[in-house]
Parts: C-alpha cells; sequence; structure tokens
C-alpha cells in the first residue's frame, strides 16, 4: 500500500491533448511505414538466429513469430509490430547510422519482447497471442517456458556476434538490466491484482518496470551501436521509457475499450478484474462510481458479460478513461521533450504519435 | 522414436569402475575441500550481485540460495553444492590463474544453474529443493519464473561487469549456448516422460544438454578467464560435458536409490514415472523384469508404495542400476582422458570421481 501522494484525481485539469490532428494522418502513414521497415530490416537476423535454435524449440519460436503452423507449414498469422525495433533504427538514424549496424540489436530486443510475451502468457493464463493459440496452449507450460529461456539467450547471444566489440558490453549490460527491470515490473503487476489499494504512482513504477524499460533499452541500444555519448544514450533511454509508459497506458485502454476483431485479444481486461492505469484511476476517484466499481471489483462472483459491461460503464464515469488518456499524452509529450533536435527527429516522432493513438 | 543404435544392453560386458578405492578417500576429502572453497570464493559476488535485485525477487533469490528465510530472517538451509563454480576455479589453476579473476564467471555460471533450478521445479511441479519448500511452492508460479528470468539476466551482467576484455564476449556466447542446449535437454526429457520408447542415445543426447552443456561451460567460461588457446577451452568443455553425463547418471541412480534423509529429495523418481537411465536401461533390457516393469509404466493408476518398491527391484533385476553405474563410470574415464596434464589436474580428477560416487 502506497503513501505516495497521487498524480492525479478527478480535479485535474484536463488540457488540451498532444495530438495535432492536423498533422496525425502524415505522421500515421510515416509510422505505419516506420513500422514496415524495421521488420524487414530486422527480419533476416531474426530468421538466421531462429533457425539456430534446434528444434522442437525453433518450431515453436517459428510459429511464435507467426512465420508458421504448430506442425512447420507455412502461416499467414501475423508478426508483431516491430515497434521496439523500430524505435533502435529511428534512434541510430539520429547520429546517421544505417540499419545494418544496428539490425542485430532490433532483433535481440525484439527477441527479449517476444521471450517476456511468451512467459507472461504462462503467468496469465492468456490463452491467444496475436489472434492465434498462445505458445503455452499449444504445447503446455513446460515447453513455454523452456522456449522463453532459450530466446533470451539467443538475444543476448545475437548481441554478442554482432554488435560493434566497442559497444558490446553495454548493450548487453542495459538489455539485460532492462530485462530485470521487466521481471520486477511483471512481478508487481500480478501482485497488484491481489491487492485493495493500488496507487497510480504505484502502477506507473510498475508499467516503468513491465514496459518501459525494454523500450527505453530499444533506444539506449540504437544509440550505442551509433557510437553515441553517454548522455545521448541516456536521453534517448528516458525517450523510450516515456513512450513505453505511453504504450502502457494506451494498452490499458485498449484492453477495456479495444474492439476484440482488430485486438487479436478476445477477453476484456475487466474479465479477471485486471488492475490496469483506468481501473486504478477510477476505483481512486472518491465518485459514487467508485464505489459501485469497488464492490464489483471485491466480489468472488466470476465477471458475467453484464458485469463487464458495467464496470467499463463505471469506470468511463468515474473519469478512468479521461485519466488514462490524459496521463499517455502527458507522457509522449515528456517523451517528445527528451530528443535533442526534433528535426532530425521526425520519425521518433511519428512512432511516438501512434503509440498513443492506436487500436491495436 | 530412435532407430540409433544402441550403446548397451545386458549383453554388455561390464569391466572394472574407474573408481580407485585406495585413492578414493583422499579424493573425497580434497574434492569437500575444493567444493567448501569454491563457495567461499564466489560467495561475496553471489551475494553482492543477488543484492543488486530489486524486491521481492532479491528476497526470494536469497531464500533460494539458503540464506534466509521467506521472511527474509536468516536461514540456516544449506546451498548448493557448488560444483560449477569449483570446475571454473579447478580449470583456471590448471593454467596458474588463480580465483579472483575467475570469481564472476563462476558466479555466473552458478546464477544460471539455479534460474535452471527455480524453472525446473515449477516445470516439474517439484515441491522441494534442498530440503525447503521450491520458490514456486513458496510465492505461486508467476513468481518463480519471473525470479528464473532475473536471475538469468543477473548472469550475463555479472559476466559483462568483471570478465577481462579480451575474454568476455568469447563468455557470454559460451554461457548462453549451454542455456539453449540446455532448454533443449530440459524439453526432451519432459517429452521423454510421455513417450512409449526412449534409446539410451537418446537418453544420452537429452543428458547432454540438460545437464552436461553447463558443467562444460563451467570449465570453459574458467579456461577462457585464464587466456587458455580454442583447443584447451575446447577440451576442458569436453571434460565438463563428460562430467555432466556421469553427474546426471549418479542424480538418476541416487533418485531411486538414494536416502531421502541425504538427498532433501522425499519423493523417488519413479513415483512419477519418470524414464531416468535406469529405467531405460531396465525397459530396454528384454527380461522378464523389463515386461513386467513396462506393464508398471504403462498403467494409468497412481503409483503406490508397493508399485515403487516393485519397480525398484524390477529395475534392479534388469541390471538398470549396473548399467547405469557403467555409463557413469565410462563418463569419468572419458572426462579424465580430455584432461591435458593429469599431474597439474589433480583437483579435477578428485571433483570428476566424487561425482560418480556421491550420495547427494
Amino acid at each position: 500500500m502506497t503513501t505516495e501522494p497521487e498524480l492525479d484525481g478527478p480535479a485535474l485539469p484536463f488540457g488540451p491533448t498532444t495530438a495535432v490532428p492536423d498533422r496525425l494522418d502524415t505522421g500515421v502513414d510515416r509510422a505505419v511505414e516506420i513500422l514496415a521497415q524495421a521488420r524487414d530490416m530486422c527480419g533476416p537476423i531474426l530468421r538466421e538466429s531462429v533457425d539456430s535454435l534446434p528444434d522442437p524449440l525453433r518450431r515453436m519460436a517459428g510459429y511464435h513469430f507467426g512465420w508458421w503452423n504448430p506442425d512447420g507449414s507455412p502461416s499467414r498469422a501475423g508478426s508483431g509490430k516491430a515497434l521496439r525495433p523500430a524505435l533502435a533504427f529511428c534512434t541510430a538514424a539520429l547520429f546517421d547510422t544505417g540499419p545494418a549496424l544496428v539490425a542485430p540489436a532490433a532483433a535481440a530486443i525484439e527477441l527479449v519482447h517476444n521471450f517476456a510475451l511468451i512467459h507472461d502468457d504462462v503467468i496469465d493464463g492468456d490463452l491467444t497471442r496475436r489472434g492465434i493459440p498462445a505458445v503455452w496452449a499449444v504445447w503446455g507450460m513446460a515447453d513455454a517456458v523452456l522456449l522463453g529461456d532459450a530466446l533470451h539467450a539467443l538475444a543476448v547471444r545475437v548481441l554478442v556476434a554482432h554488435v560493434p566489440s566497442a559497444a558490446v558490453g553495454a548493450a548487453v549490460d542495459r538489455m539485460e538490466s532492462s530485462v530485470i527491470e521487466m521481471c520486477r515490473g511483471q512481478q508487481e503487476d500480478c501482485s497488484f491484482d491481489g491487492r485493495h489499494v493500488t496507487g497510480v504512482l504505484d502502477y506507473e513504477r510498475m508499467a516503468m518496470g513491465k514496459t518501459g524499460a525494454l523500450m527505453g533499452a530499444a533506444c539506449a541500444l540504437g544509440a550505442l551501436c551509433a557510437g553515441a555519448s553517454k548522455a545521448e544514450v541516456s536521453a534517448l533511454d528516458r525517450f523510450g521509457r516515456e513512450l513505453g509508459l505511453a504504450f502502457q497506458y494506451t494498452d490499458d485502454l485498449i484492453g477495456i475499450w479495444g474492439d476484440p476483431k482488430v485486438t487479436g485479444k478476445p477477453v476484456s481486461d475487466l474479465k479477471r478484474r485486471k488492475k490496469s492505469l483506468p481501473v486504478v484511476a477510477a476505483l481512486r476517484s472518491g465518485t459514487p462510481a467508485a464505489r459501485e466499481l469497488t464492490a464489483l471489483y471485491q466480489s468472488d462472483m466470476p465477471m458475467s458479460p453484464a458485469d463487464i459491461a458495467r464496470a467499463t460503464h463505471l469506470i468511463e464515469a468515474a473519469g478512468g478513461r479521461e485519466t488514462t488518456q490524459y496521463h499517455a499524452d502527458q507522457r509522449i509529450d515528456a517523451a517528445i521533450a527528451e530528443l535533442p533536435d526534433l528535426a532530425a527527429a521526425e520519425d521518433l516522432v511519428a512512432l511516438a504519435r501512434i503509440v498513443s493513438h492506436r487500436d491495436r
């Protein structure tokens, strides 16, 4: 239980968001293009490294990445968004460093991200990932834990094999310290769901570990591969971390208000009474809606579709949705404020904008 | 199912084992001393690195290492044997390299070993580790998976922070490739228990991954830190791998015939119909005992204490115990044959001897 002051409350002023509607469309197009390029640029090294795994780990990994079906036949399942690789590429580009030098770091971060997803699905009991059954739902818990472990090791091997030797020690250390933070954040996330009170600052600390740290590492590694100074690496790490918070908050919005057909996640976060930011903010709002929501969250009964609909309404009535969008926008502003040269960093800004205005 | 030729069978000649009774006692004393020294020498860096973890991961890790109770109070639970650190120290000593230079690598390997134990206990559902409840039995599956992930990352950080820069890339790569092999081996081990036929060669391949690879890495890292040549590093890696096989086979013997009061493992491997080497060898023996054992292993009924006693007898009658001891001794011979200079490698030989003549 926290005694820290809260960041927000029902009385918080809601200023204009950072989204600039008349420029957003161009930014979205550019961001979509950047993400597609990032997938293309780290695809070969990702494929090559996964191919180096012994079977059946190799086969499971390729299934998880959406390359093939459980039996090894080609699949049309989608891969991830490649946001973290894109951050690494765009960060390096700030220092005029091309993709070839950064691709291994981008692939390594993507491997870490995916090892964490595979373990998270085990931990959370999530049956579906990107619209297809999660690895553990196909091969069982044991294989999913082991595949995650192997992808983690593979990420380190990719870095050590390919990153310029002057940067390799710092790059590996930065990536692995983000893994430790990520574990801390995920551990806190799990523990929140069993606690009665979670403050917004607690939530922010959790999200910084669970989501911010690795996005920070993606940017830091891009900068390290480009030979940036310590101060530059740190600033870009902070950019990534702020972006990570915005990403998590947006994820929380999607987890309640997203369209399952678009998100590939069939179940609302509310079904298992997840204490995501909209819920935390609503519970702390001191409104009548908060009191009713508290009762719903404290009940031992399974959440029915009607309960979920009611909780969704209560969270919105208590300001949870608006507060979360506000925090997401604030974090985007904070991220952009870390960028040294906005004109040169247009692509990073485009990525930042899309993070808080996405539907999946 | 394998079509490979089998390494053994009931007709195999059983030569004298490699144990030299009149020298064994001295060897045991020396090995016990080496292990105690190894614990002392990598203790501080292990403690320091675990202390760098954020709570509650730090607290869980210290509990797992036997340093404190779940509430943080000091514990008298035993730590591990420190065999892998001892291998790293003794290997480096072959090249006149003292413990200070090798301690980080020894600690890193010990961290990897323990991350794997924590995940294995989750996977196997083992409630007890070193005589105390396993991490997952205290904190749950989610926290145990995350703690394992964090210790894996910590191992990499320790290597990167402390290993001489000329060796760091090779050391990290060797350690992480052994992790991938370990995952492959553990995955095979899990899959064996559901299959009807496992050959001894299949079993050996599994054990080389599950146990041999990391012991090989312990020796390889000791040699790398000492600036050994590629050929020397490879020979010592092979020494460690052979030793690892002997260790696994001895573990299998202890898993059936060990005294639970000594081993800290309260349950026979037979209770859950584990296909360890004595069982595999017995099932493949073509004897009447093998047929009765096959029926016991194919039954869906839980194994009663009487069933376990009967299975234990059948495995022995079918030659499974003797065959396993034979393979363990053979592996010790093969390990020792990899050592470049036996006189200088007395400590490694002492460790090798104790591995196949231990009771826990």
